[in-house]
């Protein structure tokens, strides 16, 4: 097979909120080759990322990300990494090229499950597969009042962790965070797995995290996760050193697999989470998990948007018995639902299953995504380079 | 003053070739406030990083750079900084967003230079500059003989130290990369400063790159650039251990302070090379500048595009007298250096001086640009986001 065509969708809700909601648009991606279709999502700006996908030539290092995939055999999971160091190597100077490759690389994994009629994680190798302990990501509510009300909500749906992150936390005093910790510990209950998420506020300010660590131990916090940018390592480790029970948690901004090692190394983290949608897609995260697993660290996806992206994010680690627990998106936005027909609902002991179906195991739904399409068209003198394709 | 408009103007030669030269495009950005007007450029791929500009909000994390610009108030070297860090947290999740700041940071320094009247080292706290010994930044010949002839050219034209990188270098066997060694020193002559560049093709094989270690040391190389992409950190420092007189040299791929300090303090490198273009811009470049002082390590520029970029990229090192040498592209492509009015000329001693003129004393030539001016529209809904601004 060759690869024949890959289109990009931008889809969107009408309204885009100035809040850390990641669901509020998407960018799918479809690629085909010999008669099959696959499907992913890059967890990134949709319209730098068409642009990076389609651009022209700036040099033998930039070029456009579709030169590296379009005409390309795919036969092996062996075409699918070598695709992608393709990428890695004729586009080094285009920063957004891994954020690119993301969705591609799924998409490649979703068509050669298909093509050969077995789930993505044997194709990674996986023999035995392992269900996983969703946690309910949402965001602190404005007030404590509210977050402890999210906290019952996620009891009720019958979710035994959860995390709080973004919203007003870390931007105000440590005793108005210490009081969301507080609430969000009460709403889910004493014996509920506490995760708390500081989105990267503090940048690398290791004082202003240090005085929120007695609150996060007195709340009986799992980890803190993303106190720092991804690259602060010397403030997570020096962090890390102070933290006691709570363990740092970070690594979804890694957009490749060095950032990610480098986390795992220097940062002194318990857990590094990683978007499969943003570090190079299914193939680096999976290098991940495997490099995390050597070094004792426990993986764990970053998935905030679909249950394509979701199904993609769970392969990598869906083999590793160790690695217990998953993010999983309790609060999408009605388009991030409506991307696939089928969902990865938790089972009666409240757990989440990759899909035991040829590929990412993911139905697609073009009539239900039609009402967020986004019409883009780029035209550079005066020729059209994108124009968003016909969905279905 | 408010920042009152941005504008990115993408120009490019009639035709892009498939090889390593970055300044057969270019992305030259004005920034208007209080009456005055800045320059800048980013080295990055001129499409998705308009697209960067402008796209619309995808959450609170991954708005467009020119939300966080836009109406800014820009009154000191401090409002820079301040600017820098909203869009690095407003544009967080927007990859490209490193670049695209680079080349507004670069615009905002000399529009601040020009409306104090006085140039931009100053405002960085240099009292004191230094000039810099320029090498010619060449390609490699396709053949060791036409190596052997750009070598002889660069000691003609007065050159004291020459780099020559890419083209077929590190892609054939290890004699044939001995036999270009051997043919740059010839050329070059004795006395020169040879510098040698891999342009990453090595991505992490730590044995290739030992195999040219002996060639390297015999043909007296002062450093060997960017054997390995930048984040593969371990790879820099296993060959380091091994390399002898050869001091490893790389860092252009850092787009932002972090990455620049992880080379330094992990990567075993003599040299850090770092574009301005990329980084986050002169502030970003300054920090790096500081910090690796502080560590022993030798700052240089990283610099193949036009005298705007190359007038940026000085000013962050040219008050450290210790730090002697500095990148010159001396084959840029005629839209390179069509970009400004004046250039940074060699003095009688083959030296080169940042501007002694307010900003970063570079005067911009909109008639001359005119050939070059690729005409982009964006549309998103059928509304137009971005259309080419006139120049001039």
């Amino acid at each position: 097979m060759r690869i024949e065509a890959i289109d990009f969708f931008y889809l969107s809700m009408p309204e885009v909120l100035d809040i850390g909601d990641g669901s509020q648009d998407a960018l799918l991606v479809r690629v085909a080759a010999g008669g099959y279709v696959g499907w992913g999502e890059c967890e990134a700006a949709p319209l730098p990322s068409i642009a990076g996908l389609i651009c022209p030539m700036s040099h033998s290092a930039c070029k456009p990300v579709q030169s590296s995939v379009l005409g390309q055999s795919l036969e092996s999971a062996e075409d699918i990494v070598r695709i992608g160091n393709l990428v890695r190597a004729n586009s080094l100077d285009l920063l957004q090229a891994d954020h690119i490759l993301s969705g591609i690389d799924m998409a490649m994994w979703d068509l050669l499950g298909k093509r050969y009629s077995t789930p993505v994680y044997t194709l990674l190798g996986y023999k035995t597969i392992f269900p996983k302990t969703p946690y309910a990501s949402m965001l602190f509510g404005d007030t404590a009042q509210e977050t402890l009300e999210k906290g019952r909500n996620a009891r009720a749906m019958g979710y035994r962790a959860a995390k709080f992150g973004w919203g007003p936390i870390g931007l105000s005093t440590a005793q108005a965070d210490a009081d969301q910790f507080m609430a969000a510990r009460e709403g889910l209950g004493e014996d509920g797995i506490l995760l708390i998420d500081i989105g990267t506020v503090w940048k690398d300010d290791v004082a202003a995290a240090s005085q929120r660590i007695p609150a996060l131990q007195a709340c009986r916090a799992t980890w803190l996760e993303e106190p720092f940018v991804s690259g602060a390592l010397d403030a997570y480790r020096q962090l890390a050193a102070v933290a006691g029970t709570v363990k740092l948690a970070g690594g979804e901004g890694s957009h490749n697999v060095y950032m990610a090692q480098h986390m795992i190394d220097h940062a002194g983290i318990g857990y590094v989470q990683i978007d499969a949608g943003r570090i190079g897609g299914i193939s680096v995260a999976k290098q991940v998990a495997d490099y995390a697993q050597s070094k004792g660290v426990t993986y764990v996806n970053h998935t905030f948007t679909s249950h394509l992206a979701l199904s993609a994010s769970l392969q990598p680690f869906v083999g590793i018995q160790s690695d217990v627990i998953c993010e999983y998106p309790v609060e999408p936005k009605a388009l991030a639902l409506a991307i696939t027909k089928n969902h990865l609902l938790l089972d009666a002991n409240g757990q989440v299953h990759a899909p035991d179906a040829p590929g990412l195991g993911m139905e697609i739904n073009p009539t239900g995504l039609q009402p967020y399409l986004v019409d883009v068209e780029i035209r550079v003198q005066g020729k059209m380079l994108y124009k968003t394709p016909a969905l279905g």
